[in-house]
């Protein structure tokens, strides 16, 4: 089991949750393998209210933070992992099975920062704006012709297979990780740089948010790195008149 | 993942559940998964008849078989294995934990045998009548105080562990990686654009080539992310009157 200090480690983040029982299931799932935060990004709001109430969970409910978006709830987050059902590589983002290297890789991040986990909603999960948040993406290995779980049980399975034993583990090496906050300050910056020099042509702004941001997540930049880049884009930025 | 002529090794018994929701999700985590078989002993009648219509596992429910007794729904296994919320040894049975050797003796068994895992009510688990049927106690490591899980979510850890795989059956991801040389590009106009920004100070040259040069080999890039940004870079340095 996780030590009770890597428990402050995982942030579980419920995107556009709808179902009340589910987010319940989910916050007695925190409690059960003993983590503590959860945030919900725009809730359907009656189900978060609802929620609120289930059996066991209603402290760890009445912490939970409310975000309107992704890009604040993962504000301070050094890495970030979106779950999916699927079991092929969606938009260019890595995807590690949890039984195989991913659910080893969010145990180690989170003795040394901050891992924010994406759940998506019941219906279609995250979006392809969502995964473009994640640094890589994360797949629970069911059956291809069966492969879409409750949200309760994704999120009971996840959570146990962070939390379980390995016995021997090696000592982790401690890197710090830029937080998604820096990481979204850079990709703004290039974006805005990549507007003025005439890069985003008109009709494709979201299409270019959405590279850029896939980009600069790819880039897995340590927070020393990401401290660099900002100084950099910023002194070509105002070179290019920008502000 | 088990393999298909596994599937059958396996046969989850729901003893005395009385909530319909949890029988559902019982049986969507038995299709997640993989697993045929599941037996019902004793249930709350109008919780197994309104669990038949569960989203997406209305098939297997069809298939469910009802025992009267813990006894008759065994009868046919080799190995009895009871699931417990406790962590210690109960009623002199031997206790495993499902993330140490619990798990993989199980799925060791269902290759040559047929095993039953039992799963008790949801208010107080199995009866010290229902253990005494077990070779031995699985025990799902959940945190001391909190230990008592959603029946579902139990459900689904234990099926999830069962399932795991043990080898290294997924084709590994193929990823390639941007060349040296493109790297280096990417390094010589960004330095460019530093010079004309006026970020790289006089006398700073050799430490600010070599700075841009670990920055960009620490982004980690692949080959079409080394393609965008070269794209983007060399639109911003036009943009800057480079060249």
């Amino acid at each position: 089991m996780v030590t009770p200090s890597k428990l402050d480690g995982l942030v579980v983040v419920l995107v556009r949750s709808r179902n009340p029982l589910n987010i319940g299931a989910a916050a007695r799932a925190l409690i059960n393998f003993g983590f503590r935060r959860l945030r919900v990004v725009n809730p359907y709001k009656l189900a978060f209210r609802d929620a609120r109430s289930a059996v066991g969970a209603a402290d760890l409910l009445a912490e939970a933070e409310e975000f309107p978006t992704v890009a604040e709830a993962i504000a301070d987050c050094g890495l970030v992992v979106g779950t999916t059902a699927v079991h092929r590589r969606v938009l260019h983002r890595p995807l590690r099975r949890l039984d195989e290297d991913g659910g080893s890789l969010i145990r180690e991040q989170i003795s040394s920062g901050r891992v924010a986990l994406l759940f998506g909603s019941e219906k279609v999960g995250l979006s392809t704006a969502d995964f473009t948040h994640c640094h890589w993406l994360l797949h629970i290995p069911t059956q291809p012709e069966q492969f879409s779980m409750n949200l309760g049980q994704a999120v009971a399975v996840c959570l146990y297979e962070i939390a379980r034993s390995v016995g021997h583990e090696s000592p982790p090496i401690v890197i710090r990780r830029a937080t998604a906050g820096e990481l979204e300050l850079i990709t703004s910056i290039l974006l805005e740089e990549l507007r003025v020099s005439g890069y985003v042509k008109p009709g494709t702004e979201v299409v270019m948010e959405e590279k850029a941001r896939r980009l600069v997540r790819g880039m897995d930049l340590e927070s020393g790195e990401a401290t660099v880049l900002l100084g950099m884009l910023r002194q070509i930025a105002w070179k290019l008149g920008i502000k």
